[in-house]
């Protein structure tokens, strides 16, 4: 049964009904770029990172889907696509009402987390342009260049760029791992283009993502609107020891760069644990580790740890950041390695703006779906598009919190009646 | 000055003399291939893993030298290389005296750690045919392929094979973290050849290596003579936990792979103090780590470890197993993450033959040269072939000990007097 079918609107006057089979077959379409080998039955993956093939297919699709839709198509300097549409009934020089999210992925990460956001809000217009309202502003779908940051760190790297925390040369400058910077990815893909987006110059944002946690499942309301995204720290921390035979530099003798990051990992595990106390927003992870030279029978000399902080409260963050360093100290004197913490992306919290709050709620409410309020422990784009201009969030259920895995899920109905909001949402905003 | 100059020899009827330059220059020659880019002045790294562009270099120039100076060469299945003379003075059906090493390398090691050891049975070789000797025996050398593990797993892969402890059909099968078979390998370089070494039909065995330890160095005596080579064990220690979002996951909701594998590490290290007491001898370390999927803001679902334990007593490394085996236990029951250890190689200490100890001991009186006694406590492709014929092992000083790591560096004064030494050796158990 499609979502258009249901008819369960019950709020005052006109209803928007989107396309469950449309929105569906745009999701499942863009799960064929980068698709891992299924591990079992059930499961969905996908490897998307900025500048690959698998990013290419992604974004050529979309753009031809935009394209298909009427929407007028430009791409910026670190990849950003933007699709507008202006209706009739708009002024073209109004500020326009934007909705969006990214098309990347973690490595092995799910179908869901970005995809969603940006086809559920090319739903949305596809639903507007077929009801008959008359909106006053052009309605506009984004999609963000290397939001997880996986590739060429730090996240959140096309919505830095547009809302000028990081300048266009420094984000092209960035390299990867084999030292390919992010403008000849972007080159060799076809989507390194011109000038940059001025989410400023919008009116106001909406982001449709997955929860990523149980509150929406456990609670069985298909909508939640977001108060706040956390706050987020990248750090890199690098151990240099000395690289040494395995066999033949006794134990006493040695300065072994893995077991210092190990008590790293562990330190920075139990202050995340103490930190999160009973209410548990706070979180502290090391998801990333490079050894070298990386070989049993080596003595590790150097050691690089990925390092991810987050709360709501901006004084926790600080307060890790200090257990970090300290750690770092007493590894130093201790263990006689040498240390470095180098920030790589620190985000305050970031609330939502009300107007969009209020926008989300109502929409909600005209489409006759309950709806919720709560924060976000995963950070987005839209944290730094809500420090230029208004912005709003809206998620909707993950299956057992599942996120950044192949069995990440969230069922399809939810997916429409995540986008049936986001469409009366940006109708009222759009309106204004 | 060049070695052959000095004419210090002192023992008792002839005296040999190597040529220091042209060991040198074959070393020197060896060390380009593979070469990194040093960290600073006096490094000097190379990274030669079997069956890369810079191991078929390294294999072509030894080939070239060896049928420069006149010997037989043949490569068996495996890619290990022999070069044979067979002297006039020599029955050509008699067993050979065979000295010899290995050319590959760890990543950006040293460039005398196994092509020292080559070479110098090369220098030995052309220092018997200049002399005035009449060897009974054929007199080879050979270079065991993939003897530091570090590409496809194991270590002291050519000499096992050669030796029986594994078959060739199980070597040419082993992947390396791509896939690519040791078969595919060696045939892109033109090095999988037929048949295979057989060591048991060897007179004896002798290997110069450079001591990787600082016992010769800070006793200022130019050789060693070894006495045993430490047992060795290679294992993987897998743990799975729960890939999943690290800003959305709870830290009590979390089964973090990374955090139980760094528990892992430190045990291990704490064992291997512990077991080493006060005659240093044990040794236990984490030299390499993989983590899945490896990105800073995702909780690690995977981590395998690459375990390197040692020591002259077989009860020893049967204890740290069972540490490691029981960590893992508490980890599973602690952490709910799944664990699995497997063993990759398991060689117990291996004992020198007296007689080639003799011999070296007595060629080392014979060139006037100073020697001491001393245990291996690094692996080498002689523990193998001690097991199947009569082996011996001799050391020159290492600078501060430091070996795997461009900074490792020999005295070229030192390489050529464990060349001589080596000449006098060989020639002493060609006599026989």
């Amino acid at each position: 049964m499609s979502e258009n079918a249901r008819g369960d609107g019950g709020g005052a006057g006109r209803t928007l009904s989107v396309d469950r089979d449309r929105l569906r077959s745009d999701v499942e379409r863009n799960a064929e770029f980068g698709a891992v080998e299924p591990p079992e039955a059930n499961a969905h993956g996908r490897t998307v990172l900025t500048g690959t093939e698998a990013n290419r297919r992604a974004r050529d699709s979309l753009v031809e889907r935009l394209e298909d839709a009427g929407l007028s198509v430009s791409v910026d300097a670190v990849g950003n696509v933007l699709g507008t549409w202006t209706p009739e009934s708009a002024n073209p020089d109004a500020a326009p009402v934007v909705a969006g999210s990214h098309l990347d992925s973690v490595p092995e990460g799910g179908i869901f987390d970005g995809p969603l956001g940006v086809y559920a809000a090319l739903e949305a217009v596809r639903t507007l342009q077929e009801a008959d309202g008359e909106p006053a502003r052009p309605v506009a779908v984004v999609s963000f260049t290397e939001e997880e940051g996986t590739r060429f760190g730090g996240g959140l790297l096309g919505s830095g760029v547009a809302t000028g925390h990081r300048t266009v040369e420094d984000a092209l400058a960035l390299t990867d791992d084999e030292g390919t910077t992010l403008e000849e990815a972007l080159e060799s893909i076809g989507y390194r283009g011109e000038s940059r987006l001025e989410p400023s110059d919008w009116d106001s944002f909406l982001e449709l993502h997955v929860e990523q946690d149980t509150r929406l499942e456990e609670r069985a309301v298909p909508v939640g609107v977001v108060t706040t995204i956390t706050g987020i720290l990248h750090a890199d921390a690098r151990f240099v020891g000395e690289t040494d035979h395995a066999g033949t530099t006794g134990m006493a003798d040695r300065t072994d760069a893995l077991a210092a990051a190990s008590e790293f990992v562990l330190e920075l595990e139990r202050a995340g644990r103490e930190f999160a106390g009973e209410d548990g927003t706070a979180v502290a992870t090391v998801g990333k580790s490079h050894v070298r030279p990386n070989a049993t029978n080596v003595v590790p000399g150097e050691v690089e740890l990925g390092v991810d902080g987050r709360d709501v409260e901006a004084e926790t963050m600080d307060r890790l950041l200090e257990r970090a360093r300290k750690c770092l100290d007493s590894l130093e004197a201790d263990r006689g390695v040498e240390t470095d913490l180098e920030i790589e992306l620190e985000v305050a919290p970031a609330p939502m703006t009300d107007r969009c709050r209020e926008a989300l709620s109502t929409g909600a409410d005209a489409a006759g779906v309950e709806s919720v309020s709560l924060h976000s422990g995963a950070a987005h784009d839209t944290m730094y598009v809500s420090r230029v201009t208004d912005a709003g969030m809206l998620f909707v259920p993950s299956e057992d919190g599942l996120s950044h895995t192949p069995f990440e899920w969230t069922d399809w109905g939810d997916c429409a009646t995540g986008a049936r909001v986001l469409a009366e949402a940006m109708t009222r905003l759009a309106d204004d």
